[in-house]
């Protein structure tokens, strides 16, 4: 059994990763921390997971942490990298969910996180963990960045167009929609019931951080600078991220796929090809229009992919739910695959539907 | 494995079983029908399920049905009463999601029902599915009547009062809300969005079908006849039933629990006595007000009591995820007894919260 | 035109009274404060209100709102309390949106507010705002307490028979839900969307502060003490009040109303007579169940009375819209009769559906 | 006073002309058909209309129908076409809220409407009734073609710069998202709350109807013909229409509007100018995100223009109310322009926020 720390266990991201591991196998949680809640039961502030966790929010203590195999570190983002370095000369492996590790470009990653980075010699160690990229190195790494959730739910829906080289890397446009659990739990106007309930808006329409996130991962996808106007909106859900993904195939290019053997590409196989032995990415017969319910609780990202109006427009629509492959779900995926366990382990389940 | 059919699986109660039975170790989906949609891939209709069932829907031919050792009726009430004599004959083991054996008085249950039963004789036989109330007889039951969803979080909040036989049986009043899920998957203009969402009601305060099946099982528990005012009333949630209980307790009634000597009922100490050994029933700590978020996606039913006014009124609150505990959890878990596997296999997980 | 000063216009409450006076031919809104907001405009913060109010954000200065001819306080407890003396002192009529008026028993008052009343004196002059109460005492009042949202609902449902003596005052329960925008616009976690959405809950069973409130008003109403339980929930929805109250008949009580000539009381029509001349309240056709939003938006109270279980009990359906016959529209009806302006002048409006 | 009829009036479209109309000082409601519910109250299908509308649904009878001064279809797609001639030829004008004339080319609209038109000569003399484009040609039509609400959102927000001719109209993307409401009031699984709610998808991305009425429209502005990629999404709310509009403004075009005397293009000018006149379009701040909300129950459409990524990418942002300026309200609004009434009539309200 594996021992495990969640750093920061009280907002959403926190709880389903307790949620997750409740009943993973393989590993035991050992201590979760939360600086405001020290003594108080898990199950106290956590109903839910009452009969499942029988623990005490204890401090951040770094000793403590370093007994654990693989600590989470579920904290606002200038957390993790306080305490990354001791933990893994202390042999401990870290995954953060937050944003210290994802820009491997410090001076990129200051601008928009507003913060000095703590430990930028570890930038270039950090691997970006999405399986469907990095899985090798993710097997061998000490130090993983979980993805964002918008950037999981478009560098999924974009991957196969930028790998084979086929699109129009200057005319990209992210139209995301997330769910509220994405801006977290603290006590804020903004996001209340009465507030985001009954009403829809875009917002960081002039910038937002999952945009060079995801601009850089796609550049190293396609080795030269992919740029792309991103725009995020709130949905009145508690989870769930649809990316409506437009992309302009490059014209005259040699089909990568073409399932009719004719001079047509076919998108439907490129992507069915490029993920035919993913786990959790589902591509949807030709013609489907997802669902965010049809992935809730889940950790499958279910894509599908339509060429419109006579060769000139490409359309994918990408889902997750936010809180398990946007965030907690991918971070186990990632963690089975750090320990060397089974890569679905506690995953496999099939999303609450209705 | 044991084989298991499932009739009408396109509804909620349907595909929930779909679900929760798509992990389970001990037993094997082999037939699904649905009259209307032959030859459809069941994960056509539900994609929530792709990867977890490959089956298409079939015909309900009571031939194919009787080759599973267990059947799940998910069907309109009527149905059910139809196939179970054959069913029964053959061998297979009948769980009836709907209501066709859940009332002993046929000429009540045809009053409430509006038809005439196919087989009263059976429903002596048929055991009312509530594992609290029912275990033993479940597990040797060939024909289990799954219970109500609102009778579910009624009967619950209130049998350890009234087993103890110290609340006035003529003055109990529930005062329930459900989400919209349990009005079914019906096309129907009154439970559209735009009709639900944002507004809320009761409905059927004349009178509710749910009301007598409530009344039989706490009147055989009394050993007298209990009536009680039951008024529903619809939420605009998707998943989840709230009741809150009022009851009176006797005056002079002798306590039959006080953990602290006194002369006072300890009403506290006699839920947490009562279900202390139950898995799926969690007493919440004295002072609570159990969300019905606390248990969606689970089989949990989670209940606080409480005592107002000096003494003068009981308030016991009482959630369940009406899909789950309120019907296909509560199936799976007495399937397992009744199949003798052990009673909590793939119902042990954590509430989706949030 | 007469001058209207809204103190506190940034909650809910307070954007509320400026959408209905926005469009009212009688009034002038001349003074709006906001302690935290100075300078700001109205429209910046609601753009609702662009085209419709040009006004900006003042400190509370005590002067100026003294040049009104009424002030509303939109404030938390213990603001209105005070500035109220000095602005009566002025000649400015005032009305408490918030509780500092509306309990006439000082130190129960202070017992459910946890603060010191600042003009205790002016309580015996205070009118409770309910027009159907204290219609003609609000004509010739200079401070208006405002009801609860909550009182509102439930003494409009209780009314006539309380009036009429024919319920046991000794059995009233009242269990309500109201929306979210009841716990108000401040930064709080337990009114995040993610935590308020797809769930609900009781909350305050032990006691809440418009028990008191109800307890206060029927008794006057009742001239002896009438006791209830009072238990509130939370819907996920943004606006609506529904109260389900039951009460017993009185046994053997002659009928005040029976329009079938009969020894039986006829409940519809006690109902129909206490109300026949009443703008805001409408009492539906016998057997209706009233939806919150048949009056989303509009100032009306809609009533269902049911008799259940042969004559046992009475279940009584009051619905309004929280914000506004709970809160501004009420105001403003309060407003408009001190004032001596026609009663519904900017009330008359139907509600928004869907 | 003006006599006004409405055929179809149960769906949402006709609930809301009612609504609107209910306090509209200079006109009389007549005459309210449904041929499933003659013989009902209205009020009894509304009870939102208690009080304010007095009358029963009838038979759509073409004489009695032609006594109105102007009749309202709120009908299916094919039904006004059957009765426009014959009311035309009685003097009574018309306003069809459906897409029997929004369509010039009827072999086109045949193609999307799946049937053959009834009076294809009358779709020269009808005027699209969008009165920022045709104000003039409305005031003295006879029969007016009530726009779409995805095109009113579209159109809006894309007229100043087409009209200007500042865009490449081969390279405009419409992301889409609307409420509920717009699928309308039918029996249908699809927009059951427990299949919308906690969601959200695309739809029709392949083709929807809508896209043609837009590409029309833009054509006419820009005299050239007007692609553009159209994706419409199902939001979880009942009203509200956001429009997420891309478009890449022409290289070296001149600049239309510079308030700042260079050589850039000054968009806010730009859209501020061309409304500045309209009583039911107000563009933002620059900068500002409009929430759907902010313009529920109201007419009012709100804009807002983002130019991001170096002028490479404008982001035009625009929300309605799709039952109101998407329906009903600019319904109304024609209708008073062509009964020469003031323009604002009945529909000068703040929105419902929160």
């Amino acid at each position: 059994m594996k021992k495990i720390g969640i750093v920061g266990a009280t907002g959403y991201t926190g709880v389903e990763l307790l949620r997750i591991l409740a009943t993973h196998p393989d590993i035991e949680i050992t201590y979760v921390t939360s600086r405001s809640n020290v003594g108080m039961r898990v199950d106290d502030m956590f109903p839910n997971l009452r009969g499942f966790i029988d623990l005490e929010f204890s401090d951040p203590d770094t000793d403590a942490l370093a007994k654990c195999d693989l600590v989470f570190f579920a904290t606002p983002n200038g957390v993790a990298m306080q305490h990354v370095p001791a933990l893994l000369k202390a042999g401990t492996k870290v995954i953060d969910l937050a944003a210290d590790f994802r820009i491997k470009d410090v001076e990129l990653w200051s601008e928009w996180y507003n913060m000095k980075h703590a430990c930028p010699d570890l930038l270039a160690e950090a691997v970006y963990g999405l399986p469907e990229l990095n899985r090798s190195a993710i097997k061998s790494a000490n130090l993983v960045a979980n993805p964002g959730c918008y950037p999981t739910s478009v560098i999924l829906g974009l991957l196969p167009l930028v790998k084979s080289s086929t699109i129009d890397l200057k005319n990209i446009i992210a139209d995301t929609k997330s769910g509220v659990s994405g801006a977290g739990k603290g006590a804020n106007v903004a996001t209340l019931f009465s507030e985001m309930g009954e009403s829809f808006k875009a917002y960081n329409v002039a910038g937002h951080r999952h945009q060079p996130e995801i601009a850089q991962t796609l550049s190293v996808l396609a080795d030269t600078h992919v740029d792309l106007t991103f725009v995020p909106h709130l949905l009145p859900i508690i989870r769930g991220i649809h990316a409506t993904l437009y992309a302009k195939p490059i014209q005259n290019a040699k089909p990568v796929k073409n399932a009719k053997q004719t001079e047509k590409q076919d998108w439907q196989a490129l992507f069915e090809e490029t993920y035919k032995d993913e786990p959790f990415v589902d591509v949807l017969p030709a013609g489907s229009h997802p669902e965010t319910r049809s992935v809730k609780s889940s950790n499958m990202c279910r894509i599908a992919i339509h060429e419109v109006s006579q060769n000139s427009q490409l359309v994918i629509l990408s889902v997750i739910d936010n809180l398990v492959k946007g965030a907690a779900g991918q971070a186990v995926q990632n963690m089975n695959l750090m320990l060397h366990l089974e890569e679905t382990t506690a995953l496999n389940q099939p999303a609450l539907l209705p």
